[in-house]
């Protein structure tokens, strides 16, 4: 069994980078908390023996050795970046649970038969910068490093320029590092597994994402002396579509979310003529995410024609549903059962590295309870206890899945 | 008659002062283009043997001498200030037609019984610093001094550090230049001079406005893995706001607008938590404007409710509808029937310094017609003979009520 305490105190550790008033954490991927939370987990994984290496995107890998170094190792971790109101679990306990399990067996001193390795993957949030588990998308081949390289925060600084900012451009090719698989503990972040008093959740697959960047193009005229019929106001456009997703994602059972949406040069008493946004589309069904597509495009072709304004819709990234490996699934099954937890199968709502990961390898996850079902909010919270079941099921899985 | 090429060539020649791609102009009040087009107009006020004084709040007042020096002057102009998206004639017209008169007087060696005085208010817009018209709302006593020098724009900045960053703190108190009244010259902002082919509009009212501050406390979570029904989205609830006050303006027949709405943290996976927006609510009719106050804040208060989140609504302005002075507004209409011009009487939708004025003196206002009723836009439009119409309306009703 882990060290419960310590991975509790590593968890709280680490949260002061980026801490907030509230108890979340603010650590937007790349920034200075990053560099501070980074700097902190390579030493970490040095004192305890690993080898840390840093890939093209910043990807860190900490490499703990096998007996038979032939084979590539299993992968374990998650990401320890943050969203602007982000807790200090989403993340972070999956590579803070490996760097308990690595623990563990360093002082319980048990050799496995295959190497083990930490990730640390860049950006999963995608806040800073679109899309998210980007760094793991590049991993797969998704997108090319160069291209990634290139995308721009919201101030312009791309990412390769905020990886030289906090010098973490490393050295390794995107991809140089290879897994045999890779196993991702995670907070559940939704609802299921509280509702139901379960320790752990066996998640056999994810919802499918897209995002979208959409801009309205109305006409900015006087909130005094321009008539209601001949305003082609953009935020009252934006109003209909928000409405319009929640009928469209209501009745079909899916997920929508307009996360982002900014007036250009706003003034009290002038109509709102243009505006950017950005829309979140879910569903685990590959079926149900093309229908709520069409269903909001349909939509917003109706409301831009009779608000009489333009509304350009782009698909900024399609990431499709996940289904995970059924030996994987099966191991962390075995691992919960053993281990006497209560546990069921579930499908994560979130988009994880794991996800991406699934594309050219076998891969499961491990989910704990989130307190609430609260995620990506300061008040995001689960127990030491759950925490610690989460990081025994992972030792369990990855001792089945490395061999002893 | 005015020298309708020379007001045609010094409305261009300011609109280089923040001038845009698009043909507008962008200067905002107390930012560095407002110092350009502020040095400017003291010079041209000089060179036309003006004496130019600054008050408190930055407004400037240029006294051209009368016979009779024991009367207060009759007060004319406008404001130079603009919107973010803003054109070259709102207010514009109002300052360089009033040094136009100026101008063609010297020229014609006419002297006045009650000397004249151009006055360039700070602050019309409100975009900056709210509520629109403050130097004369402070003038005629609706806020003091201080309460206004210590307003603050979006970046923290306040109206007292602003005047001193660009030297227009001026050293007179503010309400120290007396007027026995005001006449405005401006250009309409809406659509119905144009559609009846009227060259001015005799402006006899005004419309009252209301200024709101919202904000919107939702709950920030997780655009994957929180149920459709569990939200508290803040833009969702902003989205039913702003149609419900479509549906209430459109019900009474008044004007409602909100201009600005800004999420806080905004991230694409999450679900917004918390908006600041502001409300913009018109009518000329005292009744109807608290008619939609009462209908807005009912409306909010039902769906603050089904979507369970906070909504704070506080009142930042209040303006009641104007009844300008039946003397000066006969002024204007003589005038305009004497140059041989088509007129009407109308009601001003936009606010004007005039309407606060009104409190306390006599005031009228000239209006010319805006092509497309468009304004507070860039591409905001009227010909050079509308603008020496309403130049020549305002010259002979200030003959009038000055006296040759
Ligand atoms: N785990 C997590 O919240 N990832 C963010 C990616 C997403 O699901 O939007
Ligand atoms: N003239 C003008 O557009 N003034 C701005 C004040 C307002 O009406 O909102």
């Amino acid at each position: 069994k882990i060290d419960s305490a310590r991975l509790w105190d590593t968890i709280n550790e680490t949260a002061k980078f980026g801490g907030t008033p509230k108890g979340g954490v603010r650590r937007l991927t790349l920034g200075p908390e990053d560099k501070l939370v980074r700097n902190w987990f390579r030493k970490a994984c040095e004192d305890a023996g690993l080898e840390v290496h840093v890939d093209a995107l910043g990807s860190m890998f900490a490499l703990r050795k096998g007996r038979d170094m032939s084979k590539a190792p299993i992968g374990v971790g998650s990401h320890l970046d943050t969203q602007p109101t982000g807790g200090k679990f989403d993340g972070i306990l999956g590579v803070l649970g490996a760097l308990e399990v690595v623990r563990t067996l360093n002082d319980a001193g048990i050799e496995t038969e295959m190497p083990i390795c930490i990730a640390n993957w860049t950006n999963e949030e995608g806040s800073r910068f679109a899309p998210a588990m980007m760094a793991s998308a590049a991993y797969v081949g998704d997108f090319t490093t160069d291209d990634i390289l290139s995308r721009k925060d919201i101030a312009g600084v791309t990412v390769g320029e905020a990886l030289d900012e906090i010098g973490y451009r490393g050295d390794v090719a995107v991809g140089t590092q290879k897994f045999s698989g890779f196993v991702e503990l995670h907070i559940e972040q939704g609802p299921i597994l509280e509702a139901e008093s379960k320790t752990i959740g066996v998640v056999d697959s994810g919802q499918g994402v897209l995002w979208f960047d959409g801009k309205i193009t109305g006409f900015e005229s006087h909130a005094g002396s321009t008539p209601m019929p001949l305003r082609k106001d953009a935020l009252a456009t934006l109003s209909e579509i928000v409405l319009a997703t929640e009928r469209v994602v209501g009745n079909i059972g899916a997920l929508g979310t307009i996360g982002e949406a900014v007036i250009a040069n706003p003034s009290r008493n002038v109509i709102p003529g243009e505006i950017a946004f950005t829309m979140d589309l879910r569903s685990a069904d590959a079926g149900k995410l093309d229908a709520i597509e069409k269903g909001v495009r349909d939509a917003i072709k109706e409301i831009a024609a009779h608000r009489k304004v333009d509304v350009a819709f782009d698909k900024v990234w399609h990431k499709p549903p996940t289904h995970f490996n059924k030996d994987f699934v099966n191991a962390v099954e075995t691992a919960a059962t053993s281990l006497g937890y209560s546990h069921r199968r579930i499908t994560s709502g979130a988009g994880h590295d794991a996800c991406n990961l699934n594309n050219i390898m076998p891969t499961a996850m491990v989910f704990i309870p989130s307190k609430d079902g609260i995620s990506h909010n300061e008040l995001e919270s689960s127990t030491q206890e759950d925490c610690a079941a989460g990081a025994n099921v992972l030792m369990h899985t990855v001792l089945a899945l490395a061999g002893v």
